[in-house]
């Protein structure tokens, strides 16, 4: 029988002060086996661009990754909320190590395509090197991805935090048993925004199309469905999203998806 | 015959355009054998602290690393120039893995002691993984070390990069034959500043002492030097100071120190 592993996602939310990526840092430090962490970068970026004078450029409530916004979310999520949760990792025992896509060339990513957006500096996963990330995960290290990949030429590229991780999970379906597990600020996905304990506890896609057709699903929520029903078809076992409690096996209510 | 490898540092003046960091990669990623490459983080820590209206803190000329310039440096050094060498050195076929001391806990370090200064957030090295540090070797990466440390308790430190590149020379000394190469922008140590070409082509712990006495050697080449001797005596075979040239052995004039 194959291993288990479970690659856990958490939003920047988390690591915004001392005391939230103290939280965070137990609950994934506390997992039992195999596991690996993606984060997303949070305010931190937002708040480093704006103190640097560089406007945020959004096209159709979509950020675009120009040069110099590539320079701060490398700085803030390759170096600073990465480098952090590495060390705080470290002091709980776990045996963390900070990973981009571009490090071991462990994610490869092709700049989007313009057809009629220019997203800038964004990348979309193109290959997860299994046999590097394999390496690691022998050694008994554990990974935290940030969200960073890189084109093999020399581009890092800013890759959303959510794909990466279903991409991670998705490549790791030969060799293991995967689980995905998207962790933020809500107990699962809401049929109600208004109402935090509105929670859909068992979403298929045929649900999740209609809902979607209904306009009853958050926009916000749609990458995340979207990656989490492309994780389940390419293989990944289970799929939650919820609050962090799902990493200690405790969340209570939270949202499982199924094909 | 134990393996060679070579500890190489560079100066972060190499990292602030694209072209430097382009000429600075393909050196490093030309040399044959088993490499470290360890990177300071030059003058964008400062620019962005200055964006930040982080005010320098100096005591005797020396900088000191309040929390958020450690937030700064984490991110500079952490982040912006280390995921770009490592991006950089992947394009040029280097299978490269980006590192701070927190990383699979390669660097422990602890705070520096307040006696007559507290210098915050400086972090002495007190041990290099060596174990760690092989099991990354053995699988084929080239590891690229940032000037960051961790003291095992969720903190991480500023440490020198001359200091982590003579640590990770001295710890590796038990394995292979190790050299170590700190690569700046002169071709070795100068008798006279004004005189680019005064280098000192052998310099022993004698004359060291003798011209430091005469303060005939520059202020600024001390801790170089001090890192230089120290790793002699720590066992590490060969140490040189000089251009970024001395990567690929056509240095012609430079700095080669012994006991």
């Amino acid at each position: 029988m194959k291993e288990r592993i479970t690659v856990v996602k958490i939003g920047g939310a988390f690591l915004e002060n001392e005391s939230e990526l103290e939280t965070i840092s137990r609950k994934f430090a506390s997992m039992q086996g195999k596991r690996i962490l993606v984060h997303g970068g949070g305010k931190r970026a937002s708040q480093i661009s704006q103190a640097l004078g560089i406007e945020p450029k959004l096209i159709g409530g979509r950020r675009i990754t120009d040069r110099k916004t590539l320079e701060v979310v490398t700085m803030v999520y390759g170096g600073w909320a990465n480098k952090n949760l590495v060390g705080r990792l470290q002091s709980l025992g776990c045996n963390a190590i900070g990973l981009s896509g571009a490090d071991a060339d462990l994610i490869r990513a092709v700049r989007r395509p313009v057809k009629e957006v220019d997203y800038g500096y964004v990348g979309d996963v193109e290959s997860v090197n299994v046999a590097s990330l394999q390496l690691l995960l022998r050694a008994g290290l554990t990974p935290v991805f940030c969200a960073l990949t890189h084109n093999g030429k020399g581009q890092l590229l800013n890759t959303n935090a959510d794909t990466v991780a279903a991409e991670i999970a998705k490549a790791l379906g030969g060799e293991y048993r995967t689980s995905l597990y998207y962790c933020f600020d809500k107990k699962g996905v809401l049929r109600d925004l208004n109402d935090p304990n509105s929670v859909i506890a068992h979403l298929d896609q045929a649900t999740f199309r209609d809902l979607e057709g209904k306009g009853i699903i958050a926009e916000g929520m749609m990458p995340k469905l979207h990656n989490s029903f492309g994780a389940l078809e390419g293989g990944v076992e289970e799929v939650c999203i919820g609050p962090p409690e799902l990493m200690t096996g405790n969340a209570g209510i939270f949202t499982k998806l199924s094909l």
